[in-house]
């Protein structure tokens, strides 16, 4: 039987995620989409590589979920409402039908499970490694987009969930998890490969938080960015980061380098905000309708840089923070 | 010297291409974008990859200047105006500062050119063949976008520009230019490597034609999408094929399968599309304005399916049509 081609594997896998009337049912040459009145478009990439961004043996419905998520992550970290997407698939030559039906099966829970629909996208084949693009199109109220540059002296410091499972749930997935119990060691895992999008966080936070961005390449490195768009500097106070059970387990069993591994590590996918202290009720508020741990970490300072107040108020030393693509 | 990490490559390579006010500097999660009263978003993305979609040795300027082009050429089937673009780069990992900087000089001539500003991205390396996607963004007046799925019997099938130079270009880039002088060579490999998306042309056409797509899979397999699209079948008649001088000598010389490759080989990026008689008028008018020779090479009929009439109106043989990524 021949493998079927580029035409054949769209309609078999993706037309049916198209269930946006302006995807024109993935038939014409690019998508159709309304403007909506007093809305402003939020529009994002992000791309992955197998090898790279995910582990070449992690099953393909994970890698399309984590794709979709860290995508809707950016979008949250605006404030945005998901619209839709547009996907670029570049599936292994030798992928097989199975894998890339597993793939097309993950991307629809998501597109579900978000209500974001496939707007459009392109299917080749490369004698590469995998390698996926999402861009995600979001909505937001004019001018009540989240920005990285609202940071204000005396603003505290948010951050959503817990921090450094990501970090550590890479470690347990590559079978580096140590002493943790298998639980541990699957919460962990589960957290690096399906991250949860604080979509609803993002839009409740539009016109709250001063700033915000996505903890994606690490707490410390990603408030550096927010500080330095923002022109101001910052101050944590590490034994407030909010840890998981297992990431506690994490760092008593000597993952990585423990707490500094949590603090730079990347792809927990939580929200890091500033807001006045004056917003602290409200903060406090929407956590609970959202059920939804929010923990002030630290204060927004004049001065620049990030400072991470470790035991016994002494400044951490931290290891480089975030992965370098290009680095040495 | 270290290399540089992928924040110092976007500060360098890509942010003095982020002229839009909403690419907020290409420091934030998102991009943000006004909705213009009383148009519509048209979305289309279009990844490559190296050894697939370019040659390994192609200059980069004009890889990244084929990318922008694809995906303008699908906006201009659309009928809108480009907006702006998201790339998602992955850089081969040994490809080094020079190739990259080549990209960026080649992706800024386009967005120039163009007036197509880009709006937000993702870098990273990939331990494979270097692999692009762009996503491009225009905007069409509400209800005026060109669809597939409008042509009706009795329109005329019409084609822009010239056909065949893609394919012959591609083998004449390949060193396979046979018995062509260099000069000729040299035109069909630079209109393989550089088409010219037709964006005022498809401006122009919102309004007048029925149906349009771009020629990007092969003359003859994309009209039987449009065909597929409206529910008609077409008729075209061979020998009113538009030819360049350089496409004649390639037949001439027996590149290919001749006259057969022109009307099924790929990488035209002209625009087909369907219009009534009556718009004849119309359609010389804007040819005249735009300097742009349109030609009419057949009839949309009633029946399903492409005919393509060649010498003595025998109906031609055809080898498959358009290149499968997935195929046997």
């Amino acid at each position: 039987m021949p493998a079927p081609d580029e035409f054949e594997l769209i309609r078999e896998l993706f037309a049916p995620l198209a269930t946006h009337p302006g995807a024109l049912d993935l038939r014409d040459d690019a998508a159709l989409l309304d403007c909506p009145r007093g809305r402003q478009l939020v529009l994002t990439t992000d791309a992955i590589v197998a090898g790279v961004h995910f582990l070449a043996d992690d099953p393909s419905d994970l890698v399309a979920r984590k794709l979709v998520r860290v995508n809707l992550s950016d979008l949250a970290a605006m404030g945005a409402e998901p619209v839709g997407m547009l996907l670029d698939a570049c599936f292994a030559r030798d992928a097989g039908l199975d894998w890339m039906r597993l793939f097309a099966q993950g991307l629809a829970a998501d597109c579900a499970q978000y209500g974001v629909p496939l707007l459009g996208g392109d299917t080749v084949a490369t004698p590469g490694p995998a390698t996926f693009a999402v861009t995600a199109i979001g909505s937001v109220e004019a001018g009540k987009a989240l920005r990285r540059s609202g940071a204000r002296a005396g603003d505290r410091i948010w951050v959503s969930g817990t921090i450094g499972d990501g970090a550590f749930g890479l470690l347990a997935a590559r079978g580096q998890g140590g002493t943790l119990t298998p639980s541990e060691i699957e919460y962990l895992a589960r957290r690096y490969r399906l991250p949860e999008p604080r979509v609803a966080l993002g839009r409740a936070l539009a016109g709250v938080a001063t700033a915000a961005m996505d903890v994606s390449d690490g707490l410390v490195g990603d408030l550096a960015h927010v500080c330095e768009a923002s022109h101001v500097g910052a101050v944590v106070v590490a034994d407030q980061t909010p840890l998981s059970d297992a990431g506690r387990a994490a760092i008593a069993a000597g993952l990585g380098e423990g707490l500094a591994t949590a603090l730079t590590g990347g792809d927990d996918y939580e929200l890091l905000f500033t807001a006045p202290v004056a917003a602290d009720a409200a903060i406090d508020a929407i956590s609970r309708d959202l059920g939804l741990r929010l923990t002030a970490i630290g204060t927004i300072i004049a001065g620049p840089g990030v400072r991470v107040d470790g035991p016994g108020d002494r400044p951490m030393a931290l290891p480089a923070q975030g992965y370098r693509h290009f680095g040495p």
